[in-house]
């Protein structure tokens, strides 16, 4: 019935990779509500450390629990329930050496960055498709065949739907308006979403799975839910889905147009989440406008944050948004597209302009694209294909920015690499103060073009270097 | 000795433009400091109307006095001085029809803009030359040439000397710094600047005359004299200078980086020079960087402030502005160019986008250059040529906004004319709310490019215009 075990009592030991997934199953009592009459917990234990992990039902009389080791060697474990069928089960299993590509969970290093558990260095180039899990298979496939060639290594995804959709199934019991019953989930809905997710952690491709959204408009309903069914949903989605390592936590998408929930709603909630969670997924929540506003800016200060989610047009500000000492990720700066909406319109040249400033400035930037008359419609909202020009630009600076030497913490190292962004103006030439001690090697890097040109000479100490009058430069200056 | 007088007493009567000036010379002691010790004033008479305007000392132990006759027939004048010499004098001067091209000065029209007194719409497309009159013969005469050539109908320039120029001739008696005499004028300079105003007059532009700079920073002092001899120096200028028709008075430059003055410092001269000035003058005082801070903006309510003279980068907030009823007149918005500071290095694409963005918000907007390797060095420093992209662009778009039907109030007539600037995006469509009554011709104006096109068909009512994907565009919709 197991992975993992070949009888109820105990199993032989499966091999898991580290940071892979175990899943354990068994039958179990199908009547009443499975989803809130029978619980189930599975603690594994690892020499003196036990991690206590969720069980959910996932229908048809079968119970199934999740975990992902985070050291190699021997994990046993034992279930725990109320419910005689599901208490007392044991086995264990051999976690072996991650296969490759495998470079576990990310989480934050240092004050502002990130980095994967084998300690890799992660990227941070986001992009947002809301729903492509919710699309044909056709267009599904071709999302992953546009993220597996594009720089990109996180998405931004929802998990419910918006009041203008009409899906087959929904994370809850039911599709029509009106006759879902939310005190019950849809297994199948739940089977296909965790494909997609085993499927971005194929490509190396972070999960930044939406929770909540305010695009209900009365509809669903999902958006105005008690604290309980809140609850009772959450406790669902961290049981099936924590243990894959690509998956992160954003509460809500623009929590401030849910005028039906309160800072304190989101505190709770999130809160619950991290109570929920056994391996402490990435957590954030992610504004809508009022990142610079008197009232309400969530305060990512808060202990359960643990980056910060922004949504604003403006790179230039993370210089001060680094005064909290979190990662800065702008998920949303505007997307390259022809929407007609002012977020959905950039040029491919004002978009790539904003990571670079975003991220020069030590911080990180999303992607979008919002063509909206094209055959596969708006990538931000349904995944398929990519049609921009911004997206290979993305891709250079990702090299550009991995080549940089780093200190400890994460951030450049200015003794190393002087990086000097300049924007969308045209100067004629930039004072560099570069140390007195040492020689630079001074780059000149079109952002648009993709192009890398040595700088003839070497510079010391304030130097004024002449450039090209065009806009979209950088400079690099090399020890 | 004078126009308009054959003989200390009376004259006969001297023909004299309307708008035009009037000048009366009379001779007078020149010991002692006549700057300071003597008064002459001349009233002149037009029926029962008396206008009293100062007069001044022009050197050599000449006494002189202007006045702009603003209505056609006789005029006669009465000198009145406690120097018996300057005493008592009378004539008459006979103001005839304005000849072409003279349309009077430029005053406020309804709530946001100007217009000529004789009712000619004022376009206001303005630029900056700070210190083009302290330049060579050859520049100055480069200068008013490519004035003439622009679109351009005024200018802004400084009166006074930056800390790094060391001109041959100031306002005040003396050339090096900390041995200038702010008591004694010198008169020569002011007649060369005279000179230069009526140039500009010639060719239809506003001298929009900065009267206290911050840019001193210690080396002169003209920006920390005592209260006395500021206002000594305004009785003077505004004596010399206010019977120019295309005379408008600027406080200050970005009077918030003076740390020496304070608001009530702003306040009691600006209603010095409204105290002085016969005309009335167009009067405004013109910030550095606190148009949007909390504290000291300067308040463009008060009564003696004609217009608003900002700068700031974006053009989009004329609408908050307007909530002022006085014109807005982003005077700094950046400039194109190549400096290495960040307001001088736009490219011409980015400030014919804002000027865009203001003026079709019922703005006006400032064109300024800052080329810093051409041979003329920068124009907004010192006039000269002419080198962007954006000054032909400004004489498409002066056309164009020229060419709008306007309400009584000079705002554009929305009845008449739908007006829609789509700005640096790129939307494959934009809705346009027309009024369902009318059928609507609509234009797509390529701001750059400088392309008008009308799309095929008619519109009426809410329809969708199809856009070409680029930015810079706008429509016009005409009943």
């Amino acid at each position: 019935m197991s992975k993992g075990m070949t009888g109820p009592v105990t199993a032989s030991a499966e091999k898991v990779e580290r940071w892979a997934v175990h899943e354990l199953a068994l039958p179990g009592p199908a009547g009443g509500n499975p989803f809130a009459d029978v619980e189930l917990r599975v603690s594994y234990r690892y020499r003196n450390r036990v991690v206590t992990v969720d069980g959910f039902y996932d229908g048809d009389g079968v119970y199934r629990a999740r975990f992902m080791p985070d050291r190699e060697g021997r994990w046993e474990f034992v279930t725990s329930s109320s419910t005689p069928e599901l208490n007392g089960h044991r086995g264990e299993l051999s976690c072996v050496p991650p296969g490759p590509g495998n470079h576990g969970p990310v989480g934050v290093h240092g004050a502002h960055h990130f980095a994967y558990a084998d300690g890799t260095r992660y990227d941070c180039i986001g992009t947002t498709c809301y729903h492509w899990t919710y699309e044909s298979q056709e267009v599904q496939e071709l999302t992953l065949a546009g993220l597996r060639g594009s720089p990109f290594d996180k998405v931004r995804m929802c998990l419910l739907p918006t009041d203008g959709m009409r899906p087959e199934r929904l994370p809850f019991a039911g599709t029509e308006p009106g006759e879902v019953d939310v005190s019950r989930f849809d297994p199948e809905f739940f089977r296909h979403l965790e494909g997609r997710v085993a499927d971005l952690m194929e490509l190396g491709v972070e999960a930044d799975l939406i929770l909540f959204h305010p695009y209900d408009r009365g509809v669903w309903g999902f958006d105005r839910m008690t604290p309980e069914q809140d609850a009772h949903f959450l406790r669902y989605v961290v049981a099936r889905l924590a243990a894959y390592r690509n998956v992160w936590w954003s509460l809500s998408n623009e929590y401030d147009f849910n005028h039906d929930k309160t800072i304190a709603d989101w505190d709770r909630l999130l809160q619950l989440v991290q109570r929920l969670d056994p391996y402490q997924r990435l957590r954030s929540i992610h504004n809508g406008t009022k990142m610079y506003e008197i009232f309400s800016p969530y305060d990512f200060g808060k202990p359960w944050i643990t980056h910060q989610s922004v949504q604003h047009w403006d790179g230039a500000e993370v210089g001060a948004w680094r005064s909290c000492p979190k990662p800065v990720v702008i998920d949303e700066i505007g997307y390259e597209g022809n929407a007609g909406r002012r977020w959905g319109n950039l040029t491919a040249q004002e978009l790539v302009h904003r990571f670079w400033q975003g991220m020069t400035l030590g911080g990180y930037v999303g992607h979008g694209e919002s063509f909206v008359d094209r055959e596969t419609r708006a990538w931000i909202s349904v995944g398929g294909r990519l049609y921009g020009e911004s997206s290979p630009r993305l891709a250079f600076l990702r090299d550009f920015m991995a080549g940089l030497p780093r200190k400890a913490d994460g951030d450049v190292d200015g003794t190393r690499c002087v990086l000097h962004y300049l924007g969308d103006r045209q100067p004629a030439s930039v004072e560099l103060e570069l140390p007195g001690d040492a020689q630079y090697r001074v780059e000149l890097i079109d952002t648009f073009a993709m192009t890398v040109e040595e700088l003839p000479g070497r510079f010391s100490g304030r130097c004024t270097i002449p450039l090209p009058q065009r806009p979209y430069l950088a400079l690099r200056g090399v020890r």
